[in-house]
């Protein structure tokens, strides 16, 4: 066996002997586990603890997890009085030992608990489903969705992008990373192996996924693309069974037809931009010839915003449908100012401009139901970008083509 | 190439790329840099700014290094006032937004741009280098030991024990890895690639390192394993050109006679404990004949001992020095009342016993400077591994072998 | 990458790339192609030739295939006037140039051919599928029959067991695998994705496959096992969705339930039985607790001897079934002496023993129609494997438990 | 462990199960084992006795060697009657089975009794190493030098070009595969692990080797590469210590400074040129700015040249050598018509043309000894390489730069 390889097996079979061992019978209360986790003077005597409490957990209904959960919240939050102290103190002596004792006091003891928990190997997974079942359980919980801050800072710091890799997916890869693909695609269902294969066999389909090395068959997120000649303007005639694979010298442009987060536990720690900046990175220098880089992407707001406006059309009025879309997205705002398309708002956050839309480009149910069939390409220039992102973040300003903005224009005349 | 070997390699490449790219002139002071960065809205401009910013670290002196450190720590501290407002409010009303205010306060500015910079690939191997000069440069000042508090419990929940791979090293592994095995050897030096060989290719020769997956060809640290029949009394035997190689067979007992930390900026991070019960773990699965793991272990504090007692002892007084050691070993304490040598510390704090000591058995000039060539064998006993902890811990208690008992009296008698 | 993963992905790499050269316009007949690559007289321009002839192949339809093999059958033969002079040359004066020379003249050139087009990255695979083509269109033809002789000449070479690689095949396999799998197995069908992951994701059910390393993604043989409790009864039991995963610990027994053959082009080159000792060594070393190796095996030839000897038995006579299936396996001989029921020779031929027949194995239309769904359990003991063996190959011996030798004797007395 | 990875790892486990285990206590003669094997039933006895007889031979001493080949010569040789009559029988009626038989008469036994050794995991290398063997040991001897005819065979079809796989070996390559590159090199001797590394770290120094799946730690032949701008004039700065590394975009040429075959026991299977040609298609593929491709290669046969024709010049005399060495290059010929210079014929014979001179090029005492310093540039210019082989193969046409043929005049004027 190779190192690299062994590396990874090594995470692989560890994983696998995780609760297979006996642990004997430690039957007391889960307070007692945690408060000797804490405790521990050592890693020895915390790495035996961790296990068990970690399947103590894993045996846990619902109810026995929120009373786990309020444990952490209330009886391992910070003292506020100790803060204060640990402050003063540091205030009037800034050492290294005040400081050292500032620190300890200003973090609630649940965020070392935490990390001692992910000493076991395999933890790591575990503690991203034990944050899903807490932002599941613990909402319009306050001392739980406080709770829920601790984790997530945690894992910002865990699933730092310098740690993240990115792998191609494809009809090479294990089935049970490609089972997951099948599960977790979120926005054109995969209906079978065979759509699978469709969309990761050919030369002109590819997909990657972000993986971190604890978790490593886990994807994280994914996204699909597909190598056009020209902008894609429908989402079937990518994911028809009876097309021709385009050559690889015909492909000009990358269409991200799909992207689909993976880990309910990672809510709110971003990846997709990289991973789009990534992954054109790497098409384009193994694709000397790809010029343009754009999504495919659905428009999820698009029929209750028609709704709500009190705008009549119906889905075969392409034209119109394409004017009132640009309107929607270049002018329907949340209170903060922010598009109130969830998609705009993560790609045009991207720095990606607001390209063209399509009629008739996705005729799925879903498809249908939500945008009347109507999609967006937001457009991938990485010489504006950069631009585009600043103007997006500082001033709420939304990059758009030419004809956006005309279509967006006309829409006016008409509700006019 | 296979997903897994890809995963790696593409950590791989990235690192290679580091420092390639041409980052245009960006030449405004680094605390410019380092306040865009903290500011920076999205991941996006961030990985720019924080490849410049180490790259500019990279190319700076001692002089200039030192300035950014009190950049860091004095103009990225914590605001006091700004804790107690936050504090307060918490206090007032713990809702999730006023605990996430209280985060952002009480964390000091420094350890989110730490996070930061960590986005680039290859920039966690950049920062322990980075903490290795802040060792190096920061002693006795006391606001940059502070800065050190921060980079340790970062580096803490990065490096923590479930995403540290082991591997075996051997005589197939990369010359790039082996080289810096060489390197690193801090016990018994390797002297040449021969003599490398001699501990890593022979079956009864094994060596084992943990590493980083975001720092793939960087150990962290090593240990060196001969499977012996019966426990070694003399580093001379196990390291010599002209022996017979163990059948598999025979082995009873694997002697740890080297371990090896690799990364000053890791100071205080430790994985020793974890990797010898973890090696003793595999290799009892791979050998189901070994029932005895033990060390053969420096004394490094004996020679200084015995001087500050005034105690006369010749090299070859072998049996009085065996009676010296033990009662050194046993009876020798810090003010604090654990131990006063350092590799007796380590390896009763991870619940070995002081098992039996050795005369001659390390003739290197070190070795005879050091402890007069004795060395002595600390034994893991599976069993008792996690009482003896207990004890050293709790009660500063040294787990002790009766004939160990029985050489420190003799030598109470001597000296008396 | 690895350099052992690069070793494959080489091939890999380089099988892609061939047939997307451009080899010019090089239209002149095959026949002219065949004479330049035999007269190559250099590494250089043959590969280029041999290129454009599996190309040219690749193309042709069936009467240009029989053609072109009749080409090599006739034009491409030994002349036996050249073999008689070289070998009276040779008897004259044995020295190296005689017998080169004799070497060359008694070999038929298309050998030669053969193996200069198997220079082509990827070819080997193209040669085997060239053999399949020539084993359906050559039936009846006497030339194209001898031909296939130097085929399987070269390919039993080529195909030897030393440069063969086992692999096991698992859930973490490539889908490309998987699918040749599922397209591949010829005993027990398998019906879908799902039905695959029964078969090798369990932690008691095994998969494993011969490869040779140039054709990396193509198996050769592969075997299904499961590890079980006693000897398997029936098929059902093993292939249901509803059963419980055994623990290791219990497993004493492996069951070779499904055995298949991938490539017709290497009809007549057998790989079974190193493969069931390999996999049952490789498995005995895993799983110290196995105690017994056998097989639950088809009986193909059951109903049409039962017809073909006028006996009549309904599926619910189990008891008399199993006595007629034993009688049959034991009794039933071809003209040559060898056991009537292909699956029998098969086994036997490896020097395992007929153990034990069980009725309702395998209620599939295909079980029911060709055993009235009796099944047999062939034992593999190592003890005995060899001298097993022997007794069959020299003297038809067929090896019986004392059960099976009552079975059968059970049906001559209801018989009579 | 992924599986590609396992492929490998399996070859490398079973070879290493090789010889380790007990197989009785087989004193037989070895005719016995022979005659055993060839008459062997089926591939299960026949392994273990194709174990046994590979031990048996590991632990001959030269005269065993002899008498076992003296026995294969003689004993397992073809018999003239039979070829004869087998003969007849085919020519008499052209039938599957009097081919067969033809087929099995016309090969010597000798030959089915190497396939049958070769079943043996590792056997590959253990047969490499017994022609090794019979080459140094059967010299003058007829029969033996006709046994190797059927070795060498035997090992042209088990090492075509389309079983081999090319590898890069680098820095990052184990090191039981790098100490192997330091014992093989055989032009430019690599004298310590820093002076390898000085050869293989460094972006702009590469070395490829073509390795055999079944030997996957032996090397069969490799080539140092360095990338340069403009071509070599001299080895001794290709090797320095004290150079610059150069960027990747400043290589315009690729030189071939040393190529070694490894196997003693492959002499007279070629890989050079494949090698060569196949190492220039990856690295123009890689740096699509290398133009050129060159050699820096010694002339061994100069100095003895010069001395046969009595012609006298003195190393510092750079001009004058340089003349002599082209015209020794392009005159000088065996009885045959071929180049004298070994060297020489390699590179023409692959298509080369014999580019430049350069005195002073190589400073070793080897290179003063055979050349007086003086190298050659051996240019493989990718469009007429084809045209080059053909007109060295079938005219000897050596193809020449004018330059070269312009020194060659000067020459035959100065000596004239």
């Amino acid at each position: 066996m190779t190192l690299l390889a062994e590396l990874l097996s090594t995470v692989f079979e560890r994983r696998q002997r995780l609760g297979r061992l006996d642990h004997g019978d430690d039957r007391r209360p889960i307070e007692a586990l945690t408060a000797d986790l804490i405790g521990a003077s050592g890693e020895a005597s915390g790495l035996g603890l961790a296990r068990r409490l970690l399947e103590r957990y894993s045996g846990m209904d619902d109810a026995q997890k929120i009373a786990f959960f309020r444990h952490l919240a209330h009886d391992m939050n910070i003292v506020a009085a100790k803060v204060r102290a640990a402050l003063d103190a540091y205030e009037a002596a800034q050492t290294k030992s005040t400081y050292r004792a500032y620190m300890q006091a200003s973090e609630p003891p649940r965020q070392e608990l935490i990390r001692r928990l992910n000493q076991v190997p395999g933890a790591t997974a575990a503690l991203v489903r034990m944050r899903a079942d807490l932002l599941a359980l613990g909402k319009g919980d306050d001392a739980l969705r406080a709770l829920d801050l601790d984790f997530r800072h945690l894992f910002a710091s865990w699933f730092n992008r310098g740690f993240l890799v990115l792998r191609p997916i494809s009809w090479e890869s294990p089935a049970r990373i490609l089972e997951k693909i099948i599960a977790y695609e979120a926005v054109h269902r995969i209906d079978s192996w065979d759509d699978l294969r469709r969309r990761v066999e050919p030369h002109d389909r590819r997909c990657f996924a972000f993986f971190h090395p604890a978790m490593p068959d886990e994807p994280l997120i994914f996204v699909e693309v597909a190598l056009t000649h020209g902008i894609s303007r429908s989402v079937q005639s990518l994911l028809t069974e009876t097309r021709d694979v385009l050559e690889e010298e015909g492909a000009d442009t990358a269409v991200f037809y799909s992207i689909s987060n993976c880990q309910a536990g990672l809510a709110g720690i971003s990846f997709g931009n990289s991973l789009i900046k990534q992954v054109a990175a790497d098409l384009s220098m193994e694709f000397p010839g790809l010029k343009t880089f754009a999504t495919l992407s659905p428009i999820p707001g698009l029929v209750d915003w028609l709704a709500a406006e009190g705008i009549l059309v119906t889905p075969d009025e392409s034209e119109k449908l394409r004017e009132l879309a640009a309107r929607y997205l270049l002018t329907a705002k949340r209170t903060d100012g922010l598009p109130l398309d969830p998609v705009a708002r993560f790609h045009l956050g991207n720095g990606a401009r607001v390209h063209d839309v399509q009629a008739g480009a996705d005729l799925s149910d879903k498809g249908l139901a939500q945008s009347h069939g109507v999609m967006v390409n937001y457009l991938y220039d990485l010489n504006s970008v950069s631009q585009n992102h600043e103007g997006f973040a500082a001033k709420r300003k939304i990059a758009v083509s030419p004809q956006m903005r005309s279509l967006a224009a006309a829409a006016e005349k008409t509700l006019a």
